[in-house]
């Protein structure tokens, strides 16, 4: 426990120097707790709905531990992963960056905030501040504050990752675009209300667009239909994109999503009630790219007879496929990437996404899930005497030490989080997307959990040096933080307002086909939560009803694309459905592998995937020049 | 000037009396004018914006001449016209109507309000009351209430009706269901708000059901997307979907449109400000369709794994195209019986329209057109002194006398609303839809119409006659209102601002292609007027972004059908798009002729067209079970 003081006084002195900050809306900031993670609003993540059923609700958990980082710190950051794709300071006001001048991913998330396509936790209900207790938006752990009691020191790189350090592979070797990024961005006013006319007010929505390689004649428009964070961060995620360009002689636009990012409706109050946040749903957000589309064809000279690919990964591959289903006449086609538009209601089984969290990690090393599996009642066996609190906080070399039945659950919800985001990152390459991470990084972490059989002491020693994995492989964490799961995130009080209302995602696990302990769905209480914290009750049903579903064979040119490692694949479509709903799926793929930027280490059915991905938009164009020439 | 004081004092007594009033929310009753047609609340039909250009605001001006009519008199109208198939007291509340209990037109029209799915006149801006002069939706010509003073008499049965008299056909023997007619009537709790969720509130959504011919096994559902007007108004005049409704094993669905009939989100509020008008858009209107037929299949044993084709007529045909294309998922396919989709922004010529309605009656009598063109400037002559407009009054037999430039203006729109209303229902037999009418009667009014080189006052005397067939073939009227086009209508106030938020269609006239004064659309004044009265501005590109506009080539199974003879064809779809969006046209149909119930006079092209859309239907239905056998 010694390690916690002096990371919490550095960010707490650095703060108040005035070293670079998020962008947040009020009422989003963190107070008091100084970089130690207390909670700033609902969080996104999976929820434990009244303590027993699951739900996800979304983005992480998350303190930007880089949020007060002394200036030299990030520089040294940025040397060790090199500059991203994309990056621009929040402040700026369409600044065109021709010219070299991308800034730097450590950049970008001190200066930025930044955002996550990351899927985490929320805090279970028990944990969450009673109704009217604390003020919408911001419920805090404030028993984490008492970490501020404890001194320091550095963790040790965990050896398991030096063992593996052959398979690392620097992300900043992976792409020949990181040194000539060039895009520009852009604001477009957007009406509020799509669907309505009481409500005349307008809002700026982010945009950035590249084309380096558009090409007027025969090109074509990629258009990201961006998720729950801001878009320079999916930008910097979506090499694919930049990959292609060439190829498809295509302009890229990245579309910030309503209510994320530096897109916010009515600014800083936007989520400050139900009345505010009443705009945040998946058809404005559709609406809003139909009128950037519109847009730019106007606008753009050389754009307007050009054919509109949708892009998207995660609930951005979901508002691709739905912007292809709902605006055919405004987009060619769409690949949704990791969508798994089927994770509503009861259109596959609430278990299969953590069935397939456990089997990655039964995969990934001999008894690596069954050591999870016990690991769960030797922590409730610690979790009997305040004694037994204290050894698992110092096991787990945990920032707060834990002290009553919430912590513990709070600790579970953490660890099965991480478990997730593992699972979803499992990428073939060391990457930083959620965390920087060694490649194959569960590999790496059932290193350390072969044997289930040995004493709970043992074991749970074992399970940190797993966590240690995921949230030290930088080597520069000095405890864990029960309220962090990924270093970059954004949008938790967006995408927790959007899981309360039409994103609801049923989740359960039964302990024997998954490695986590019992829970199981319970959508009375997980709406009760609901209006407890946002005044609203969701509408399960509803993305069914508007989306279509299963029944959606009438669409046409939709690449559905999914690796078999990703848990999300089990709400995704992989199988195809027409010709022109096409299931593609990568058996060694994590979360949207497909997505991310040429590398060496890709396997080659990632390869296979991109090359059918671009024949299928390749036809798409074609057809659309086809056609075009008919009319003329 | 005899005819007028006793119609208009029997009213105002007959009102006194409590006879069956109109369901009308508050704010849109009459007041004072006990009958005389002031206008209560913005109207629809045709709007002159700005004295220069006209606009389609939608449904009629319109008093209910049969409101305050005395019991015998509606017993007297209802023998003489057959009882309707659908009918139902306002005040019913799901009640069963199997049995036989029909109710007849007339005391529909007195008992529960009327609809409308015309197409008729809005005050002039010129007539409008200024901004805050008048109360939000109760501009009312008060001016009217002079005709108060004069006192009437019968103006006689138009000569040309008796010479045409062997071309009547009654509209009581052209269908075997008029005695047979079974349907029931039901409410839905819908959200007032599918794309918010701060508003939590619900209204009763009516619809009615008819299933004496449906099938569990191998049937169908044939779902009316009902639109501006009362449900049971459309009910009566889709006789098509009683003809086939045995063929096609079919249950009969009419589906009630938010803010009209019944189905009011706010009650007596619900036209109250644009607050409470916020939810009368196309896209909430689709919701409610989807939410409906979700919960029919859910709620009706044996309706879950049947096909539903959507089916409407006019902006009710709009809808049913719509709905087929935003929720695939919901229907297999859907008749949209002209439906002009393409009267918005720029997609057709504004001037298409009236060119439509002048070619109708250049074709139905010699000089026709052109003694219309020529009696505008007849017109504004004689309304140049105070005895000319005395003259005018007279020999139009005006209720209300002419006594200034505004109510001339207001005069030659009522006449051209007129000619326009005559256009959408030529129909070739004895009808009454938006007024009780004789077969073809464009060719009843020419016979007036055939010499444009007469003096002025022969001239106006002729445009009476001809104004005559349209206002008086019962031979009950006293004198003509230039405040009512149509007998019984509905919605008005709903589609003055429906015209004023998304339905925004650009009219014109030039005076050289078309047989009316010249009048350019301008927006900009539209849309001032729309602020004045709703509080809101127009988005007229909004339906074009979100339905698509001329590239809707991406989606299947819609046929357009279209009567030549119809001015709302100029902006429908009249060729094929693609072997599954299918153009289907009648040279001889007017306004969904198609959708009207079988009659011995109906021309062989409707025949066809209804035999091909049934062809359609029928292989719809084939290829949704033929699926469903694949899945299992």
């Amino acid at each position: 426990m010694a390690a916690i003081i002096i990371i919490v006084i550095i960010w707490g002195l650095r703060r108040a120097r005035g070293v670079a900050m998020e962008l947040r809306p009020a009422g989003h900031g963190r107070k008091g707790g100084a970089g130690l993670g207390e909670r700033s609003g609902p969080r996104m993540g999976f929820r434990r709905s009244g303590g027993k059923g699951w739900t996800w609700t979304g983005a992480a958990m998350k303190v930007d531990s880089k949020e007060g980082t002394a200036p030299e710190e990030r520089e040294r950051l940025r040397r060790r992963r090199g500059p991203g794709r994309c990056g621009v300071g929040a402040q700026v006001w369409a600044v065109l960056l021709r010219g070299g001048a991308s800034v730097r991913r450590a950049e970008l998330r001190a200066g930025l905030g930044s955002s996550s396509a990351s899927l985490p936790v929320s805090l279970p209900p028990a944990l969450q501040p009673p109704a009217g207790a604390v003020a919408m938006g911001r419920p805090a752990v404030l028993l984490l504050l008492l970490a501020l009691l404890t001194p320091g020191v550095a963790i040790p790189v965990p050896p398991a990752v030096k063992a593996l350090s052959s398979l690392r592979w620097s992300t900043s070797s992976t792409s020949r675009h990181f040194t000539d990024a060039k895009y520009s961005v852009h604001y477009i006013l957007q009406k509020v209300d799509h669907f309505g006319f009481a409500v005349d007010k307008t809002f700026k929505q982010r945009y950035l667009i590249a084309d380096e390689h558009w090409k007027k004649d025969g090109g074509s428009i990629l258009f990201y239909t961006g998720n729950e964070g801001d878009i320079i961060w999916f930008c910097n995620n979506t090499g694919f994109m930049w990959d292609v360009a060439e190829e498809l002689k295509a302009m890229l636009v990245f579309a910030e999503h309503r209510y994320y990012g530096e897109s916010l409706p009515f600014g800083n109050n936007s989520f400050k009630d139900s009345r505010h946040l009443n705009y945040l749903t998946s058809e404005q957000a559709l609406a809003d790219f139909a009128m950037l589309i519109k847009h730019l064809k106007r606008t753009i000279p050389g754009a307007k007879n050009q054919p509109v690919i949708a892009v998207g990964g995660s609930y951005g591959g979901m508002l691709a496929a739905w912007f292809r289903m709902k605006y055919p006449h405004m987009v060619v086609g769409a690949l949704a990437a990791s969508a798994p538009i089927w994770q509503f209601g009861n259109l596959v089984s609430c278990g299969v996404f953590m069935e397939i969290v456990t089997t990655d990690f039964k995969k990934s090393g001999p008894n690596c899930s069954e050591s999870i599996r016990r690991s769960w009642d030797a922590i409730n066996r610690y979790s009997r005497t305040g004694a037994g609190l204290g050894w698992l906080s110092e096991a787990l070399h945990l920032c707060a030490p834990l002290t009553n039945t919430q912590d513990v659950q709070h600790l579970k919800v953490w660890i099965s989080e991480t478990w997730i985001n593992l699972a979803m990152v499992d990428y073939p390459y060391e990457s930083d997307f959620l965390q920087p991470l060694p490649a194959w990084p569960i590999k790496v972490v059932c290193q350390y959990l072969k044997n289930p059989n040995v004493p709970d002491a043992q074991l749970l020693q074992n399970i940190f040096q797993a966590l240690n994995v995921y949230y030290n492989y930088s080597g520069q964490a000095s405890c864990l933080n029960v309220s962090e799961t990924t270093t970059s995130s954004l949008g938790t009080q967006g995408w927790s307002y959007q899981a309360c209302t039409e994103m609801v995602m049923p989740f359960c696990t039964n302990g024997i086909d998954d490695m986590f302990e019992p829970h199981s769905w319970n959508l009375r209480e997980f709406s009760d939560d609901c209006f407890k914290q946002w005044g609203v009750r969701p509408r399960p049903a509803w993305i069914i009803t508007t989306y279509g579903g299963k029944n959606i064979s009438a669409h046409t040119n939709i690449i559905f694309s999914n690796g078999e490692l990703d848990p999300w694949s089990g709400g995704g479509v992989t199988k195809d459905i027409t010709d022109t709903l096409v299931a593609i799926t990568i058996p060694e793929g994590a979360h949207h592998l497909d997505l991310r930027a040429r590398n060496a280490f890709d396997p080659t059915a990632v390869l296979l995937a991109r090359s059918l991905e671009v024949r299928h938009m390749k036809q798409w164009i074609k057809d659309y020049y086809a056609n075009l020439r008919k009319k003329h």
